[in-house]
């Protein structure tokens, strides 16, 4: 799966509806046993939820586009296929959720680019499927850290806190995903499904149980006006860095 | 805050309810969002709790001693406040419970400074609470290893098994942590502070529910001739030692 | 304890009742604080479970099998002496597991030597108080990836995850294993346990809660009919192997 939603895979509705609907297909085809998600864009992997979906929208807007958040997440996390990360780009936020989700992650060796989950740079809160996600690759007191200060982590920072597996010349990033599949699909299918549901099923179940109160916290809280405030300012920062 | 409680900042009932009437101040002014712990006293941060409230008194001494105990804790490891540990000296048992529950720990470089959890070691054990805390900070198994020792680790080991955050000069130790201070202020306070309840949430309502349990647990166990007996030939080598 | 089962040390139905009754004497004789465990066998600390008690066998024999599986898991993971694994050789899947519920694990330091917990490899399951055990040694992201590439590690690679905690020249296996076990025994007996107690509990009561309904999936899952070709296969290549 190539991420191509110019200028920078932002995870707009559109983008994560089409993303869960392709999910959807090649889980359903027994053909397809591993998915690479790698981004066509130079330099991003992807830029994260898209905050123009959560500023100046209706609650039912907003209410919309998180279930969609939460669907991908559920369909990914909880993926049968073997699912690897080839970050050939910045990951910030929600392009961090789908990294973490992934079996395995490999990042461009490149200082320059970076990984995580910045939700409190914005004056936003990563919500418990997020931080359990994370909670279960790098451990408790990385994520605690990490969260609080909304940090955004280099290539080797990155590999160094566990929050990738390996680091890879960008050249040779696609082939070492293709050499990482078929390193994973050796194993027999159904010992390797049932191992990887054993270990996330307690994450999982957490938020199907709690999935509409996710929502109604979710929207409740992006629609305050100190939160609408915060993400209007960090939108009006991004255009002014750019112009 | 500084400890100043000679000779050695011993957690005693009134050094812990002077803190926790101090904490709780500086929890409700509003003007105030940050707090550091360090030792006045030189080569000890803090000698921990004071074994001559858990020696010799009565159960409803035991009781009171035990409810101050917690009380620091949830309201420490609570706090809205950053709390930043800058430890300048050793860190046994109860003080290093204290620093574990900060946000951030800084030591002072120095390899004859201890920190460690060792009750085990006075023949007395940590109760679930100062596991759970530890357990965030290091993972399940250095803390079941180091708990069952009791061991007290020099400061560069604190800092490879992940016990404390950094190392540094002890002539720089203030100014670090009014450095690392500034850095966690630069987060908005309310997505930072929802992260950190988020993060601790289920280990502090695990105290919550089984507070007064937890209190006649401690009471019951010190109460014992046998453990009383511990207690009193570890203070007659701690005498023996100083003479 | 030795183990000495020709050729591998298989942790047969025979060999597990044994084993579980001579801990069940060591653990009732107070004179007894300690054990140490390995084996008489060269280049082979146990091959695991053996996979003949698995196939083409009645389902009555299954679940008696089962069972002791579980009996020693059980009284090995909540032993209240000290364990110790000294482990001189490969140690793969069930034998990894014994490993892995012992207080501390020493490695002959030769990397022809693997362990880990490969069920996956053999189209097989580790079941959650595997991978608990495995969770609470290593983490989860560790676990997590090992267990579903059934992989087996080199010794420094153990180390280096943490599965072990040192390596050793095997010619100083022992020493340094009776080593340990003074420098365990030297803390209170009561605190040491209490805290072993602690830190275990929630895990062993996860089994005890489910340990029929643990049988019953096993039943199920080793009498298909796909699974026994699975072992059928693994066993056949096995022997031409050593052939």
């Amino acid at each position: 799966v190539k991420f191509k939603s110019p200028p920078v895979n932002s995870l707009s509705l559109d983008f994560l509806t089409e993303l869960s609907i392709g999910l959807e297909k090649l889980e359903n085809n027994r053909g397809c046993r591993a998915v690479i998600f790698t981004s066509a864009i130079p330099k991003i992997f992807s830029a994260g939820l898209d905050i123009t979906e959560m500023c100046g929208k209706s609650t039912e807007h907003y209410a919309e586009f998180w279930r969609a958040v939460q669907n991908i997440w559920l369909r990914l996390y909880g993926s049968n296929m073997v699912t690897v990360a080839a970050i050939n780009g910045s990951s910030p936020a929600g392009s961090c959720l789908l990294a973490l989700s992934c079996d395995y992650r490999i990042m461009a060796d490149n200082p320059k680019f970076v990984i995580g989950l910045n939700e409190s740079q914005l004056g936003i809160v990563a919500p418990f499927w997020f931080k359990d996600t994370f909670v279960n690759v790098v451990g408790h007191r990385i994520a605690e850290r990490s969260l609080q200060l909304g940090s955004l982590h280099s290539a080797p920072e990155a590999l160094q806190l566990g929050i990738v597996d390996e680091l890879v010349p960008e050249e040779k990033l696609q082939d070492k995903a293709a050499a990482v599949v078929a390193q994973w699909l050796a194993l027999p299918d159904h010992a390797r499904q049932i191992t990887k549901s054993m270990m996330r099923k307690s994450v999982l179940d957490r938020l199907l149980t709690h999935q509409e109160e996710d929502v109604q916290n979710f929207v409740g809280f992006i629609s305050k006006e100190s939160i609408q405030k915060s993400l209007r300012m960090y939108m009006e920062m991004l255009k002014k860095r750019k112009g």
